[in-house]
């Protein structure tokens, strides 16, 4: 199936950019900092992944832009604290400076908390109560502390030597996964469901929920997988990001516990297993599909 | 009217202690984190406020204990991201050392975005979709890039010396007042309302939000104007928090601006305002005149 990814990233970057203009009592510098990451240059794959994935639960892609503009509102607002000097100080991002080197440190603060409020704000006012509050929902624990936040706080403490609870193996690497890119994932997919169904009574069908979930756990994995091969593999002209840090930083990584042929052979069966899960979807579900085939070719 | 204070602080406090609970797959020491700043001692003032002005547009504050809990969420997390050395660089905090100084810098950034996702998901997942999606809105919209962030972001570039557009007057006091915790305020009034009248036909009552609204610039500025004088003439014990730093970091204040006696006679014109809004509420809003008149006789 032919996949328009750049028509799709443009009419996200295009609806990012008038939620971001509908804030017109923000001071200016604030405004320029959220601007500044929100529409640096990205794949849009998690907006992307909820717009696919309301097409999938038999809804119209174009429903879907405000709760893609606010998962990446969150990804975005994630990545600027990630990059701060107290977490993973670091200086390029999307192939420019990072937020704070940009603005300073107080400015990207702020600038990620107001992301991470508009993104909550878009949904309560873009959908019918039903469908913001399902969607509200699924964003807030697929970023919160059981989610997005879980992660990173695992990753961290795994880098500061602090989690002996944790061992250092595959199912840890899974677990730390799961919850710092996995979570989020759900999140998009199951976004995209409530945008379909939402209004329905009783609200989305749990068969098309289930399927989605397990979807969007194949494709968790495929991500980490590919991320990590690009770290060791990439360039940072191909990535717009520092590539070798993992192994400088003794991360645990799929290639550094496999192998790189196996993280590759794992990332396919990761790929037969996607398709599985949305073979219940007839058909609806090729454009997810392509997602995950495009992870597979990724260079950046 | 007499206010029991303490009946209502002890029914937030179980409240956010059960919500924080739930969230079962949270890693440890980000649990914690979370637990140190939300439970720390504190007077719950704006959690009180939704139970109040719940009662006061006709529903029960009991009903309003999720919002209650969402908006202290949010207000702790402003305060961890504050205390950060990026920003206000404070160790001190309710009486207690800052979550940066007691888990670092990178937990304490975590454990305020976690706090922040976790205030919208307590509201998605515990009211009806109309009332729910209504806080939500209200909460977001008071809380960020045109609330209480922006308040945050004026402030700080007031002190950096970088708001040429700014005078040094009683103007920009009151804006940027209006925005740092004034916007707060008019949330936690506005959820109240949401609580009290969000599942009628057409939502709250466009008269009763009015009041409520006016009612809230008036206690924004009452409080705002007290904890200006509290900083002067209040002591590190009362307060739980530095004093005198304001005047050292050349903040514009009230008393700064206009003397502590000038300040205290302003202060007791906004309570007659105050009054004058709740009137339409014909009685109902005692409670809420109660915490004004609190306000004007606090010393922490």
């Amino acid at each position: 199936m032919p996949l328009d990814l750049r028509a799709r990233q443009l009419l996200v970057e295009e609806s990012l950019r008038r939620q971001l203009d509908a804030e017109k009592d923000c001071p200016s510098t604030l405004a320029e900092a959220m601007g500044y990451s929100l529409l640096a240059p990205g794949k849009r794959m998690r907006p992307i992944l909820v717009m696919l994935s309301a097409q999938a639960c038999g809804g119209e892609e174009h429903q879907a832009l405000p709760a893609a503009c606010a998962i990446e509102m969150v990804h975005t607002y994630s990545l600027i604290h990630d990059d701060l000097p107290a977490m993973d100080d670091d200086d390029l991002r999307r192939g420019l400076p990072t937020c704070h080197k940009k603005f300073g440190e107080a400015t990207a603060i702020l600038a990620g908390d107001a992301l991470l409020t508009l993104a909550f704000q878009v949904l309560a006012s873009s959908y019918p109560p039903a469908t913001a509050c399902g969607c509200s929902l699924e964003l807030a624990r697929g970023a919160g502390a059981c989610g997005m936040v879980a992660g990173q706080a695992l990753d961290l403490a795994w880098e500061a030597g602090a989690t002996s609870a944790l061992p250092r193996n595959l199912e840890s690497l899974e677990r730390i996964h799961a919850q710092k890119t996995g979570a989020l994932f759900r999140a998009c997919l199951r976004m995209g469901t409530w945008v379909a169904q939402g209004e329905r009574p009783g609200g989305p069908d749990r068969g098309t929920l289930e399927a989605v979930d397990s979807f969007g756990r194949c494709l968790g994995m495929i991500f980490q997988i590919t991320d990590d091969l690009l770290d060791v593999e990439g360039t940072e002209e191909q990535t717009g990001k520092r590539v070798g840090k993992d192994a400088v930083r003794g991360k645990l990584t799929y290639p550094g516990l496999l192998g790189v042929a196996e993280s590759r052979q794992r990332a396919r069966d990761f790929h037969e297993r996607a398709r599985a899960a949305l073979a219940p979807l007839q058909g609806r579900g090729d454009g997810l599909i392509a997602i995950v085939e495009r992870l597979l070719e990724r260079s950046s």
